[in-house]
């Protein structure tokens, strides 16, 4: 359990604008993650918003950062591409990312995706259902067979993402869909986890199941590799073979 | 063997600066890829070029292309950033990709990647020997255990690239390095194929079983699925259920 | 479309003792399917039985077999461990395989996975959809978003399989169920693909959606590389290296 | 850094009878890889070997073993199958399973896998170098770029594997040959990783090296989740549905 750096990045606007999501989250969505997490031992925990300059995540936030969780649904083009760049260099080297329901179509998802992570959609408050298909996972820890989530906004496929390099949760919609609702992808150094539930109109980031699950995927996602590893991130001449080559070469 | 287009686009700049260059290819890589593959039963065949208007890859272009091929090596960032866009929305719609070795770095790769594309290198004219996986995918058809190129630049790990969705080749170099040489993936409704060999100094692109490679990627790029498929590179309001919802909803 | 022998295997109990299937399927389920896919172009179609000689498997069967077919249910443990060994035999030397609905317990399916290939199963006649999530692989081609199931034994997760190559297909269960009821894996030369639909009880084999994706698996299953390929299947010494070695061998 | 069980298998043969491998290793390989671990906090390490009742393996010793290491090579067939049936099952109910070198061909690999597990060789003391595919593995902590053995047995591709969850190393072999050689898999609740080198004419087991990624992999491979997960080993009858049905079941 050592210690790491958690920054959770929220583009706050519903809870600054609409009644009914600033009495589930009066002081953000960040804010009601950020309680939680700053409980768990070794977590130190920063908040981002989209109204901060460069909306909280400056270089050297950035660079201290182990682990980026994201939020956002109304406002995805009002994120500066200097700084989805910034953030897309450092997942790539090594820092995690922890995208939470709607961040599916942020820049920085997509960046990273590579596809329009587009998906079908409909708010009904219906029942959801997250099925888990791997128990022995990090983030799976502490679940049972599945999440039961009473009030959801439904996602359904196809969802336009590059295959997981695991897929985690399955979800179940009471109103005939199904979704793949937690699945991780390695990119560079960096390890990405989606996470479908958090819907700003619904209290999910306080289900206890949730949080746990989000907490399981903070600890997961911080690099644990080499930092010093070269060839990831950048493009390397080596100018000495490492074996001696034959006299038969072109020219 | 149905009906296919296919544009071959290429930087082509070597080719008219380097003598050595020209010696190979004198009317340039794309128009020796073109050749041959012109006599493929069924394929049409348009090239591109940096120097072109839009580089030659006009909506209407694109829009009638099934796969697309892409070479390039010192001029990926005069790609402009609006073609960019176009052609990995195209792709995302389902035209085909095959990505041919320094295109690693083009600007499209790594849109589609979502990683830096980062890898070693060494120009020494050595020994590779590409190394076949799965001798049961459409792409390595023809193929024996390996294909060997006497003179080649080397690639070596770490490659920074997804996962693929499938490894088909690995390549062994004199000079002591491994390549994830040959590679597929798929990215909405879009199939790419990333293969290694094809330097400009060298007659890569006259080797029967490197074309050969490159014929069975692009028959096996071609869309072959449902066009009208919804949900894959759009975002899709489903407003009502498919199933009777209960009356537990909030509100 | 070229030429290829289909054998249809079922273990043929159910239609023998119970009047309710034997009125859905009065020549057997095998028969059912043998009479659509012997419409195909190309098709050459055979069907074995439980009760036959080696269950009707015998090695000139399986030798000239392209596509086996297989649906057990209550007599898995009656199948002869020596033709699960002929079979599986011949999937690593490029024969394709497909199992469906209760063929997951089957012998030969776990013997390929390496797993338990256990499942959450209800029988209760409720719906089932079938959500597609890769609309350009041969198998889902001609279909829509989903196949709909008025009646289907429930499957459901967790589904102990190896994570697959690819999946295909995601089922929504009324009951509350989700299930990876469709999805590819490659072992040895063969293609192996499972499909969930095929309860007994009811007549999923007489859905023409149901019966496409089976044709489109047959198909894309038939084994397409190059048959001399060796190093899969066996152990091969390879005396002298491709290279010569250096003098620091040891003593 | 919890506690954990590790037995060691070995089938224990070359050390007793060759006079070179003993010197290289005079209790046995099981007995240097025992004392390197003895040493690593929180290990309880165990040794096993054929010749013992029931190879060692009895129910209460896997019972109580969280990761089991496989050692075997010229004896395989000799491994009772009624043992290897209890491995797996284990496997399956979580335990971790580490499988060296010649273990590749061990009668528990092959069942995990499904496949053949052949591969090409050559014994001609060969120089081998192991890319890092993954520095941010836990596995691959505490590595460089690569690992580079002096001499090694050549194992060479197409090795026939299922397609790895993760591929973490890739040789190259002096020779002119590449392999698959750490790979990772998860089984029912189990993690298997399986790493190549180890031949008994080498002192591989003396390398620092190659003893950190067996010691990380050993780590990696204790079962973390929860242990209660029902649906993972077992077939389950879920009787009563989570959603009521509606009234349009079949008659």
């Amino acid at each position: 359990m050592g210690q790491l750096t958690l920054t959770i990045f929220n583009e706050f606007i519903h809870e600054q604008k609409d009644d009914l999501v600033k009495k589930i989250y009066p002081k953000g969505m960040h804010e009601t993650i950020a309680e939680y997490m700053r409980k768990e031992p070794g977590f130190q925990v920063k908040t981002a918003t989209l109204e901060m300059p460069d909306h909280g995540l400056k270089e050297e936030v950035l660079n201290s950062t182990d682990v980026l969780m994201w939020w956002g649904h109304i406002a995805h083009d009002q994120v500066r591409d200097e700084i989805v760049d910034r953030v897309q260099a450092r997942v790539l080297d090594g820092m995690g990312l922890i995208v939470m329901h709607s961040g599916h179509f942020s820049k920085i998802f997509r960046r990273l995706m590579g596809t329009s992570c587009g998906l079908c959609w409909r708010e009904a408050a219906e029942r959801e259902r997250l099925w888990v298909l791997n128990p022995n996972h990090p983030i799976t820890q502490g679940l049972g067979p599945y999440i039961e989530l009473p009030n959801a906004e439904m996602y359904g496929e196809q969802f336009d993402i590059p295959d997981p390099d695991e897929l985690l949760f399955i979800s179940w919609f009471e109103g005939g869909e199904v979704f793949r609702s937690g699945a991780v992808w390695h990119r560079g150094k960096g390890k990405i986890f989606y996470f479908r539930p958090g819907h700003e109109s619904y209290p999910i980031f306080h289900n206890t199941e949730v949080l746990k699950v989000l907490t399981n995927a903070v600890r997961w996602a911080k690099f644990s590799g080499n930092s010093e590893t070269k060839g990831i991130g950048n493009c390397f001449h080596i100018k000495e073979p490492l074996e001696t080559l034959s006299e038969k070469g072109h020219e």
